[in-house]
């Protein structure tokens, strides 16, 4: 691991979720730059302190010359440094989770996709939200046609953070969050709105075209945006929006899904994350409940508990985890299938957020016109 | 009143809300074009046989000539004769409750609240969903500030009855509600978005002074939108979007209505529409229900039975006439309030919701860009 | 009517509920004891002052008289009186709808019962929760086997109206139904739990055997219960169990029934009183919406209005009378079903009303021990 | 480590509950009685095949006399087998974490408690549910008076995992969970019931003193019961019930819990478990959410992850096992607060459970009469 030091939220999900299963040991790590606070975190977290590193490219050094080396790193560092980090380990031939946001511009992530490609390396970009237990199921039932042809595809996050640290006299992450020193042209979309494009893309399999966004600020003159309104042109003339804002009060973490197609629908809500709500043309709306024997095989084994038992966020992330190392492990042992068979964000789905947050700044500036995914964001 | 001959569900609704505070008695009418229906219908509901009459024409005259004439007429007839119908009742000096749409288009909406205003006439159409009780405190707490300044203001409105209706092989009313030639240039617009825009307009007050608007057709090829997703410019700067589908599985008339202010937020649901959920910043969510005692006075008056006993559809209808027929009975009495006193749905409302449609459509034909709600849409 | 006086939350929901579905007018009455406000409120309910009466027996003597006399009478005077004005009206051969209780004893209730069938007349006494168009759709799905053989059968009604009231300083009718004198032995069971008995019985069709009440008491030295917990023995074996109170804080009027059988369940809230949820033995919870066309057609027939627009307490209510009047009016035409075809509370479920109450009176003075509801209460 | 052997379900909660806060390690252990896969189990759970023992007195003898031995064992073995293990260890003075319940017969349960006064160690039996963090706000609340004087404890906990395995035709533990001879002579109360008992003690304080149980069977001639309906009499004259059923078909885990007092009510349901529904008498009931500031402090240290990030089943067995880990780190460390001070279920709760599931049987044995938890049940 690289970051997450003693205490950050985004460093203790990640060692949860890789240990949940026992897939993952945390067995070497550079966990900030306070060389004491460093030895002691990697030691509290059970790092041997010949593993403890300095720097990140000490570490990438030294572990990609032991015979026991790390099978992959985890990087937890701040937004801007995860490009250089992950090219390090990528050059050094060891596979990547990377939090998101991959990069912060286009052209770096498209440089790190292709020299994991050429490397035949594995990069995981870990949007959480798609991988609570009940939404591999729904995954599966628009894949096996349950839905039909999709119409429309809807999704929201609205939270309250912004506002709640705008208005806090202690000094708090929105302080940084809303400064495009620190966090590049991009607030509300960049933090979620890219978690509702990935929900939307890694559910349905369609492929966004086109965005058009209209922006807003609170304070009215902060420089970044704190609410997103997107419209978005998806393949085969299918449309939807998304809308993301961090200054919603009353909201905690509320990402809802809505999928419609000709036949039938799923709902989804962040709120009551063990059910899905499935619709068919004229039936009655039924609920979905994670690891119930109805589901489909893949749905079942993204659970570890009896129906019922809430697994929450770190089991979502253990999801990615897991998938990604069945990944190397059936690599490793030569039984790898088809890459769409392990269900995680890949180095591709790190690309296309990135197209996404660009795409919705420039629809922007450019007074709320359609901009294309594929265009020049140089 | 015109129209409703017996089994509509319209005509019900306005019989039944008219009727449930006992403030207005149905006693004269012209049901349907069938005269013998039209006088079984009209002695069905209790009408004198002398005053049911074959034509509006003659209802408007012969009512306004009788000194025990109706006070007001409740206009249910298709949309396309809501004009006519409006504009002979006022000139015959009779005021008006009018289904909604006020008019298809806004030269004629605009003419008939120009004659109203001139005769000195009230005009009632009916928007529903902003009647039930607990929207009223809704209003009542955005007008005292407890939400600050307004910041962003959503709203949604899925429903099935489009694709349900399609493919049912009975005939039914979404065959002409898709058609141009009996519907006008809009569908799910008119007929569903109109009320989100009402909700926000009356629960904040807020000027909307322009609309983006994105379409999509289903079947592909259908003439008018059945999807519409619709970004909103309010004064003051303020945004907001809502979204209209009747084409979407598994919602019933899931109309939800959110709006954000600087100091706390307010959420509702026509699922669970005797709640409100209030919020203040940095607090728990408050759950206010119907007709408890910590509600404002009109928020208490709104309601009619004990706490915990839904109040429906047919007493938000009620609602409206109970104000509607408190206005004329206060002017009758020479002790009106100011207008704004009196909470339902007024001329004005209905030229607005015109304009709102013609403002979408005109959007989507720009390919999708801002139009003012002020534009000539002539 | 007798009773109902202007104001009366009791009162205002017969005549609401009576006239929804034009099938009665009100036509005669005697509202109140203070003879100016009779005939002012007779009035404003439209009634012929020469038909608005001084007293119930000049009425009953009256109507029965007139040719064109009053088919039934609503009887929504104070609980006490109900024995005696039905029985008049009885006698007059004129048909009642009372509001419950049916009487305060058992003697009274059948005696009244074995009248009514003597005269060949009906009877009605309007529990009103299960009379909401799913539940009607509850019924059906009991009875067709959907949930094969019952096996449990439990249901609560928490409220907060008495301890709201006894902190309240305003006089109020939590003074009167906390004292024996006025109410009788029991106050909450005979408030709320008959509610919760009706609910169970009128779904499932089962046979209540046998209870075993604990009663508690606020404030502790309070002479009437104001929370029973019922423990239910049922035919066949079957058990269930009931709670109810009105010192619990938080709740308006939350009924709830959950009846599990050995391949499914359905569970129903008053929150949510258009919903219910049917299992069926491993498969997802469904979700039944009113006035869908997937329910069966008495299910359908219950509903006035399109799927998703709530009916609520005074539709309910008007289901009651619309049932009532069907069966009078196929009376009148020699068409007359079994009386099982028609859906309301009759004498009978009067009469175990109040049995019900007695036994758990009896239960818990015996010291939490079973009590027959057939049992001698003389 | 005793018992867990790879794939079970207790012993991967136990195992993802201890490591969460890194607090406690993996480092010996007695999994299966198969001695291959004993090893193999251990190993890949990471501990040293040193110190994979055969059987559980090997590992407590051997345990105890290493310097580095394990201060505590967490023992998930079949339910008969819990005293034996448990004298073992504690006789070989280490603590314990027993999976409930602690014992099948109350003498059992008291010895093993004097043993472990006696021995001055720390004895833990795991009920969950009282654990997530939200109810640690209500413990907060119900000791600071939020609430007033309690007036009536509710609490319910269907499910249907017993009827889905019954009628299912692969083995499971339906078969031997009904069977008095594996699983003494209690089926849902002690596997469920004793939950809310648990749930209802840890939160209110109060304490138990009688129960009077009403037991029924599926299919009728199971020899344990498989629904239990229990009154329940708490000191200071309180009353309450609780109902647990495993043949509640529809029902994944619905644990609800109320707490009534005279100014105020908590209600929690574990399918909303990151919530908690607080009213205050007279005003709107408030949604308290995990880990918002407003929330105490204790409240908020029982969170991990930021509001509206779920905590599941696994993060409240975290929280159990913290909370003793951190007894047991206070004691070695000499800064140990008083035993109330560290929130888990200890040896008292276990026992209390034994007296509880006891006084039921005997209850429903003696036909439905109230029994003292006090009785003597040998």
């Amino acid at each position: 691991m690289v970051g997450g030091g003693n205490g950050g939220n985004i460093g203790n999900s990640h060692r949860r979720g890789a240990a949940m299963d026992n897939m993952a040991v945390l067995s070497a790590g550079c966990f900030t730059r306070n060389s004491e606070r460093n030895l002691a975190d990697g030691q509290y977290w059970g790092v041997d302190p010949s593993r403890i590193y300095r720097d990140y490219r000490e570490m990438a050094d030294k572990e990609s010359q032991r015979k026991d080396g790390i099978d992959f790193v985890s990087i937890v560092t701040p937004n801007a440094t995860h490009y250089e980090i992950t090219k390090c380990f990528l050059e050094h031939g060891i596979h990547v989770v990377c939090e998101k946001p991959f990069t912060l511009d286009v052209k770096q992530a498209e440089e790190l996709k292709a020299l994991a490609d050429e490397k035949g390396l594995n990069v995981c970009v870990t949007f959480t939200y798609a991988h609570y237990p009940v939404l591999r199921e729904c995954r599966e039932l628009i894949a096996s046609g349950a839905l039909g042809k999709i119409i429309e595809v809807v999704a929201e996050y609205p939270q309250d953070w912004m506002i709640l640290g705008l208005n806090s006299e202690e000094d708090n992450f929105t302080k940084w969050i809303g400064d495009p020193k620190k966090s590049g042209n991009s607030n509300v979309t960049a933090a979620m709105g890219v978690h509702l494009y990935y929900l939307m893309k890694s559910m349905t399999g369609l492929q966004l075209e086109k965005v058009l966004a209209d922006f807003s600020y609170y304070p009215e003159n902060a420089p970044l945006e704190t609410s997103a309104r997107i419209m978005m042109g998806f393949s085969d003339n299918i449309h939807g929006f998304c809308w993301a804002s961090n200054t919603a009060i009353g909201h905690d973490c509320t990402v809802t899904l809505k999928i419609y197609g000709e036949k039938g629908s799923i709902e989804w809500s962040h709120e009551d994350m063990s059910h899905l709500k499935v619709a068919k043309l004229g039936g009655p709306v039924q609920l979905y409940a994670a690891n119930r024997a109805y589901l489909s095989e893949p749905a079942r084994h993204a659970s570890r508990i009896p129906a019922g038992h809430p697994e929450g966020f770190y089991e979502a992330f253990a999801n990615i985890y897991h998938e990604f190392c069945r990944h190397l492990l059936d690599k490793k042992n030569g039984a790898m299938q088809s890459p769409a068979q392990y269900f995680y964000p890949k180095a591709q789905d790190g690309v296309d957020a990135v197209r996404f947050v660009q795409a919705c700044v420039k629809s922007q500036a450019n007074g709320n016109t359609w901009v294309r995914l594929d265009a020049d964001f140089s």
